[in-house]
């Protein structure tokens, strides 16, 4: 029986998906690149998950799971072929526990719903990717998906307290529970976040809230020297502050914004920091003064303080106009996550700019500048070969600084296929082989996301 | 040539131990447990501890590494012989990074140096496992050791960014690093923490530090109703406060340490909950007002409030003395922590005071309530046959009530050989499978700690 009658029989005709138009809306992502499905299924339950599953075993046919295709390392991208299990559909919130402090829910909930759903009950999910607005809890956890307010909340691993899967091999598992406390036999559940949908597809995710922070103040602080700005960030965490953001862009983002979307920022500035306090009102305004006093020490041009809703939109409005302005510039938009601790901030940059004038690239520095996760942006054409060698150079110097100065390739984006050739020179032949020996023992088949993580 | 002759090549002779009494030293942890090792060895070093697992691979020896030996579910026992590996000499604090805020440590350090150390920085170190005077860090990331903090500040997996481990065939690996957002292949760092020693040997660990709270006030409330006691813990959260712990003691917990321990605690009281809140000086008096009022709202028969030192170490008094005053009354301390969510502590406490009853068992209740991680102890003689088979009987059903409560059978004191047979009751059998498949994989000769997690 063909493999497609066959899904149809599991999940439905109507769910299974193979013509060359209905494939191709499964082939992209966040990257630049596109790699066909065989076909295409939407399992409704996870039932239908575990005998697809079990089905692809059988054939010997790789299935690629995939949430809302955000994604920003091609770790959902069908790179061989094989069936993209698509599992938007399974979108319930199944749960909110107010008093446990607990959601329960499907892996293709949205984000930012989730976020909705919980602020009506006082209760906060702090993770927050660029993308909320559309991407899935399920493609959260599978790359461990971070945002702005990773510095003060930490990530989507810090909010995962258990997990329903499909194993690699169609198992029904669950790992974890409604406690925050549990050490119970391994920790399965921070194992499969951030494993790329590798070692098992989420079916369900058991996620902490933490009660809605009462007051939060933005501080936008322009400074005309890219060092005394990263002096500042420093001199915050060593106040004893721990704001809820710390947004940083350089000059050639700045100038990117105020060209491309009319944002009102001094063209001639060398840095913006955006800084945000969140918790009890009075703490906040302890808190706030504390934040403005370390810029103006650092001879920040003007630090502007906004405390209403309108007020803090529109000091946010720079940053989030970054990423729509730079592809006004050029079609191709290579968005790197390299992360260093904190203190190596002012170094990676530096870093970044000698890269940037070496292969003679539109590169702009913006990102989480409080936990190290910079974002390299180089904005380029893909149909120009030589740049893209340009590129290609660039973006192996900036992992080697990132590694060099005891940072990491990835912060919240994963590998995916984009930074697998670049794991060796993180982890050593030592290192990768304990991480293989445990994806080959749990996926023999080699079945689940084939072609991730792991150069080949 | 015998194993010690080799083990005394590889660690110095002065630092193999093989008599009778020595090893007798090694034979024992927190449980009434004892094993007797073949050999035991301290390596100095990282180098050492690799040469001495690839001599026991060879040799099929197996290996079982040791801290202070404090834990309370067996981890650290030798149940089949073979090496005791003590760490306790590789025990240097290498690096305060304050600017990065985090410090790395070698496995050897006493967690309450640790946190002395860090404080001297104005920085903290949450975990604050009972025995944090004499425990060390690597028992405590072998087991994700927990504490009374734990309901605000998460566990030891809450703050290990980064790890140098040796796996078990004896390669020097390294995972994480001094980030707090890394996504860069599988999160072998949170797999290795809990795993109790069977996954790898830690030999040195990257620890998250965060600023020191500024101010700590604490509440201590008198109930007349173990029930009005539960109804106010939640109300606490409900009001939006996370406090730093959240105590509970049952009556028995109370008549005990007043009868043995001179406490001064209304005798005729059914509960006493312990509370702290800290953080910001503002926002603490706001939080303790808010604790304070929940607790007279459900009929707190008093409720007292401390901020200095001393007052705090006052209130604290009668908490502490519950294990102390505990042995007093029969050798044998049976020590659980079968953990359910926040919400089901009342449900929990009448389970257990119906397994009191019908076992007729000195159980006493006592433990951190804010995170439902309740510490069941019975007070027992091993001696008394009898009374040892009704104990086994009544561990048994307080796992059972954990489980059906939605719970877990440790919050923090690991499975180690004590709750092995419990497992397939948590995980079934395909979820116990993929665990086993990960421990096959890692070490397939099974040197790393056998006896421990998996049941036999």
């Amino acid at each position: 029986m063909p493999l497609i009658t066959q899904l149809g029989r599991i999940a439905g005709e109507h769910n299974v998906f193979s013509s060359r138009e209905e494939r191709f809306c499964y082939s992209y992502d966040g990257t630049f690149h596109f790699h066909l499905p065989d076909v295409v299924v939407k399992p409704q339950n996870a039932e239908q998950v575990a005998r697809i599953i079990k089905l692809a075993n059988d054939n010997g046919t790789p299935v690629f799971p995939r949430g809302a295709g955000t994604g920003l390392s091609g770790g959902s991208l069908p790179v061989r072929g094989g069936i993209a299990m698509v599992l938007i559909d399974m979108d319930c919130i199944l749960e909110i526990d107010a008093a446990n402090q607990v959601a329960v829910v499907e892996p293709g909930v949205i984000t930012g719903q989730l976020q909705a759903a919980v602020e009506e009950q006082g209760l906060f999910y702090p993770p927050d990717p660029g993308s909320l607005e559309v991407c899935t809890i399920g493609g959260n956890i599978a790359e461990c998906a971070g945002g702005p307010r990773g510095v003060k909340y930490g990530v989507t691993r810090d909010y995962v307290l258990g997990l329903e899967l499909v194993t690699p091999t169609g198992d029904l598992i669950h790992t974890g529970g409604k406690t925050i406390k549990n050490v119970t036999g391994y920790d399965l559940t921070r194992l499969i976040v951030g494993s790329e949908g590798t070692l098992g597809i989420v079916t369900k995710a058991l996620l902490r809230l933490i009660p809605q922070p009462k007051a939060i103040k933005t501080v936008l602080a322009v400074f005309d020297d890219l060092l005394q700005a990263s002096e500042a960030i420093l001199n915050v965490f060593h106040s004893g502050v721990t704001p809820a953001t710390m947004e940083i862009m350089d000059a050639e983002a700045i100038k990117c914004v105020v060209e491309q979307a009319g944002a009102r920022l001094p063209v001639d500035s060398e840095a913006i920091l955006l800084i945000e306090v969140d918790g009890r009102p009075a703490a906040v305004e302890e808190e706030v003064t504390a934040v403005a006093e370390a810029c103006l020490r650092y001879q920040a041009r003007s630090v502007e303080t906004a405390g209403t809703p309108e007020e803090r939109n529109r000091l946010w409005q720079a940053r989030r106009a970054v990423s729509p302005a730079l592809v006004k510039l050029k079609p191709t938009k290579i968005s790197e996550d390299a992360t260093v601790p904190r203190a190596q901030v002012p170094a990676m940059i530096r870093r970044l700019q000698q890269i940037r004038e070496k292969y003679d690239l539109k590169l702009v520095i913006f990102g989480h500048a409080g936990d190290g996760n910079l974002h390299p942006n180089i904005i380029a054409d893909e149909r120009d070969a030589g740049e893209m060698t340009r590129v290609e150079a660039a973006v192996g110097e900036i992992f080697q600084a990132a590694l060099e100065l005891g940072g990491t390739l990835s912060g919240e984006h994963g590998i995916g296929m984009m930074k697998a050739p670049y794991m060796q020179a993180e982890f050593g032949t030592r290192g990768l082989a304990y991480m293989r020996r445990i994806k080959r023992s749990l996926d023999p088949n080699n079945i689940l996301n084939p072609g991730k993580i792991f150069p080949e």
